[in-house]
């Protein structure tokens, strides 16, 4: 069985399963996942005590003088989270030095985390470390289920990658307390503010056979929406039902809304509960509710989430590119989301934007070096940028911080990195389906491929088939990228006579060890036109060059030129030229723009601070990068809509 | 002397001097003012009572059995602001039961607030009726500064009006308490989180001739910027120090940035004190930064505060239609501080942008029937929107409320109502300045001119000089709106030979008493471009007509049109046509359209839940309404710039 966060149940109604055995070995993604392994997973620990998360779990555990620090009750998650990408890394490495101090962390941490409990099970130190704190008393902010959630996720990657029971106790102990606590006939009638919990118990239902938990799973997926909320007592922000996912249920719902974070881990939790209960109504839901989300709501970098205000989803088509808000765990979330909904239907689409969420909005949100951030994902920087920005998160968009106040997405980015292997490849009765191209071994559907490819800087991928049935047919499929207007295939060096359809191209043949297909996707540089109704960007262009969405930053512009007194030539020639020492080894795009002439005017006649906009119509060069590798030099101007 | 908010000290170092008698006496601004007279204002009571403002005063007086009722500190003010507005109310109503009544009310109002102040001259019930709360400790929240600037304003308000001394007692008794605490070697050495006191005081000053008050006022605006409240105790939110305004002097500021409204409180308050200390340095960095703003900070209609996200300036050029914040109260402050500006220089365009804002972003805050409200002020509101709105302020922006839970807009769009006439005309030694144009009667500069005009429905202005000196030559100075890219003057029927500088039309001669001035200004309907930088507005075009901004509401447009699928014909002729019967008596101006393509794409190809966009290049004949007059029907959507 695989290591990895799914592991589907044996009577799961899904059209794919997750594989058995993934490796990512070489390439774009090994060279992320090196830096997330050798330098933002070790960094961890240090990060969680110097923002004080581990001294609460000594408080509550009464091995500490001093009471809960930090302004937030979801502290603890972070520590769960950090536990669950370091338990993935430690599935992939046996033996060494590193390993073995990763393991020692590992095994501290989680120490830290069992002797913080309550003898019933019960466990979050911002209730259990402050005098005169109450369980369960503000549910709308108090995060208990989200944090158990996210223990129970990090216990049971514990369990996958080491085989040990420790830290499932502890997760199990949580869950039964939980399950004794809340439910139709139980102390507790009502839901969390921050939905996790149901993705997290139905895979502790997976990972231990326990029915309850999946049960418990459909309780909170269906109490949701029904206003338990609304006056729930305590203390916190009060921002109303669609903040805390209570506004409507899911079942009814025919719009993403709300904050998207907690909008997306409870559909991912409710894409959990339909492919174990076969459940077609919430299934219809679910695949509604993904298709608003992104034909309407959905950046060009897979980013999700319009409004600072809120953390919240916009209405339809509400994209603005400077004040995106695009957080680095709502990329996560949607991706959660959508490979759940791939493995469900089969459906290449949900990988496809899964492959531009990774590439793009994702990478965003750690720097090249693996020790620096972005919370918010903006897609425009503005020259210029005035005195007076305020410190609130939402306004560090221009520039890396080693971590946050509020954490939750450096270890976010650090647990998804850490088992990305689980998102590539899937299987079922009658073959393996590639949904990444990363260079690795995958294993899945009966078979096993060896991927060798320089994607996504070069559009060759190579897929030696190593293991397949001897004496039956069996299916390689090939995601065909949307982006991809054509494609070449040939296997054992003849051109493949299938044609994709619906994204998936299937070759079904029977295989001899060690054949050959090679899928050559075209990667010319392209220019992509929004949708007419995204107001924010009407008249712009950007650029794309294979999965990756490009922008413009100003170190890599002619000294003087002001970004934002560009219009792009729309008759240019876009020129891929790859650069192995700029941001790590990137391909970057050059394309011919024209200095824009000075305004006309306006509305205001008077002479303003406004300053100049630039020449007038002078032809200039600019210089486009990744998207994904911006803001890992000095801060400034960047833009990804360039107008045109 | 007049009767209005500023009544300038004999030292005062100004170019130009309030009016010295203002009445509006007919036309649009004079009805709105009556709703404002027979609805708004009388209602204010009621209001205040229901939403528990005026139990807060007789919980701090002991008189009432229960304590502070609310969740914001500053819920004093809203009472303050409408003794305030009532009091200008009550300056121009002599006799008559509506009159009676309403002095009874202020009366009963002021008494509450007499009675809730401590012996030592202190009021505020947040921290006098909440046990164990204690004054002055947590500056950055407080507001104690903000509604004590309130209070002495209301005071101030009701000497003028009513020549009684009794508020105004209350008012000095605070404003010394303040002065004994505030100040470099006091209790206190600090500045209000929010500022407002400073402007309070520097009329305070003018009010009662104390020194005392302008030099306090002078230690608050230098002593904002050095960051006072960064580590200031107690609760509340803590967004940074842009939000309260102490992350720079003002006389350092190169842009105005954080919350819009305390910006500009603070602002106006910086004016106030350059009028009265004549300080040069000071009075350059406010010309600074009311060119920022108004070059790259607001909107067509005149709204500031782009960002919904801490009700805060964005960056320049960041002017978003959707979201666009602009809180009917940053408008006020606003004309607050232009008009104080336009007092101090002497510059036309001061009151261009007044203009603008009284017209568009402040005439939308109320509706047509005085009893609903808008706090935020947005150009766009798309269709279909979705389910899942929240209720905050932020996202009541497609409907009015008869009230809100931060009620800081309503009250002070009554004050501003209720003294408008004093910001019509102006006077120096050599005559009168008319700055606006609503039919009344105005003396200023040593004479007195009557004024009847449809405007701004119609462009003829005439302007009787009713007294002027007899022996002398005297300057009729009109206003010629930076729109206007022509004009026609008169004097006794004779073309004028004198041609308008920087937006002055200055008639100069001996003028004999009855003879008649009139002005002609191009009502034409014009299309409008926004400045290229905005790039929330690309490819847009927005109609106006005189001081007029226009929209596209939904319930006067042809069946089944979706607003957000069609492109203005810029060949289009716009044709303007007087209803009198539509949103209480309206020009409406109609467009060609075209419904646009159904979209080519974007960069997602699967069928999504977007819909359809509309037929295919019909052409459509749309009508605009003023945007003042939006809102006023069912909820839907609206569009002030139409792509082009």
């Amino acid at each position: 069985m695989s290591v990895g966060p799914i592991r589907l149940s044996q009577d799961a109604h899904t059209a794919l399963r997750p594989p058995v055995m993934a490796r990512i070995t070489g390439g774009f993604w090994a060279a992320k996942r090196r830096v997330n392994a050798e330098v933002s997973v070790p960094q961890g620990p240090g990060r969680l005590e110097e923002a004080g998360n581990l001294a609460n779990l000594r408080a509550a555990a009464g091995t500490a003088e001093e009471g809960f620090t930090g302004d937030f009750p979801f502290q603890d998650s972070d520590v769960h989270k950090w536990l669950e990408a370091a338990s993935w890394q430690l599935a992939e490495e046996h033996g060494g030095p590193a390993a073995e101090k990763l393991a020692g962390h590992v095994a501290r941490l989680a120490a830290l985390v069992s002797d913080a409990q309550d003898a019933d099970g019960y466990v979050q130190t911002y209730y259990q470390a402050r005098p005169g704190a109450r369980r369960w008393s503000e549910l709308h902010w108090g995060h208990e289920l989200y944090c158990a959630g996210h223990l129970l996720q990090a216990a049971v990657a514990h369990r996958r990658a080491t085989g040990e029971d420790g830290l499932l106790d502890v997760a199990v102990r949580f869950a039964d307390h939980i399950d004794a606590v809340f439910g139709p006939d139980k102390a507790v009638d009502a839901v969390c503010g921050h939905p996790e919990i149901e993705t997290a118990l139905v895979e502790l239902y997976r990972e231990t056979g326990e029915r309850r938990y999946l049960d418990l799973a459909g309780y909170f997926v269906d109490r949701r929406g029904q206003g338990t909320l609304g006056d729930s007592g305590g203390t916190g922000p009060r921002p109303g039902a669609p903040y805390w996912q209570d506004h409507i249920p899911v079942r009814d719902a025919r719009a993403v809304a709300g904050h998207a974070v907690r909008q997306l881990y409870l559909l991912a939790g409710a894409a959990d509960l339909a492919a174990e209960t076969g459940d077609r109504e919430l299934r219809d839901a679910l695949v509604r509710l993904w298709e608003d989300m992104v034909a309407t709501k959905t950046y060009l970098t897979g980013g999700v989430g319009s409004r600072h205000d809120l953390e919240s989803f916009g209405d339809a088509y509400e994209l603005p590119p400077d004040r995106a808000y695009a957080e680095t765990c709502a990329a996560i979330a949607s991706i959660q989301f959508s490979w759940r909904m791939a493995l469900l239907t089969g459906d290449a689409r949900y990988s496809d934007l899964i492959e531009r969420i990774l590439f793009n909005g994702f990478a965003s949100g750690v720097s090249l070096d693996g020790e620096r951030w972005l919370y918010v994902n903006p897609l425009q920087v503005r020259d210029g940028r005035t005195e007076g920005r305020t410190e609130s998160h939402g306004d560090q968009e221009a520039r890396r911080t080693p971590w946050f106040r509020c954490a939750c997405c450096p270890p976010n980015v650090m647990r998804l990195l850490a088992s990305l292997p689980h998102y590539m490849a899937s299987g079922d009765a009658g073959g393996l389906q590639l949904h990444q191209y990363a260079s690795g071994v995958y294993a899945a559907g009966g078979g096993t491929v060896r991927v060798g490819t320089g994607y996504p800087w070069e559009g060759r991928i190579a897929v030696v088939v190593d293991e397949a049935p001897a004496e039956a047919d069996w299916t390689l499929s090939l995601r065909i990228p949307h982006w991809a207007d054509r494609y070449e295939a040939t296997v054992g060096g003849e051109a493949a006579t299938e044609r994709a359809e619906r994204g998936w191209l299937r070759l079904r043949r029977r295989w001899r060890p060690g054949e050959t297909v090679v899928l050559t996707l075209p990667l010319a540089p392209r220019l992509t036109r929004p949708d007419p109704r995204v107001d924010a960007v009407r008249g712009c262009a950007a650029i794309e060059h294979g999965p990756l969405v490009y922008c413009l930053e100003q170190p890599d512009q002619p000294a003087g030129l002001r970004l934002d007194g560009i219009t792009l030539d729309t008759g240019t020639e876009l020129v891929a030229e790859h650069r192995p020492r700029l941001l790590g080894g990137v391909t970057v795009i050059m394309a011919r723009a024209l200095r824009r002439a000075a305004p006309d005017g306006g509305w205001w006649p008077y002479p303003g601070a406004g300053g100049d906009i630039g020449g007038v119509g002078d032809p200039v060069r600019v210089t486009a990068i990744p998207y994904y590798a911006w803001a890992n030099r000095e801060a400034g101007p960047m833009r990804v809509w360039i107008p045109s």
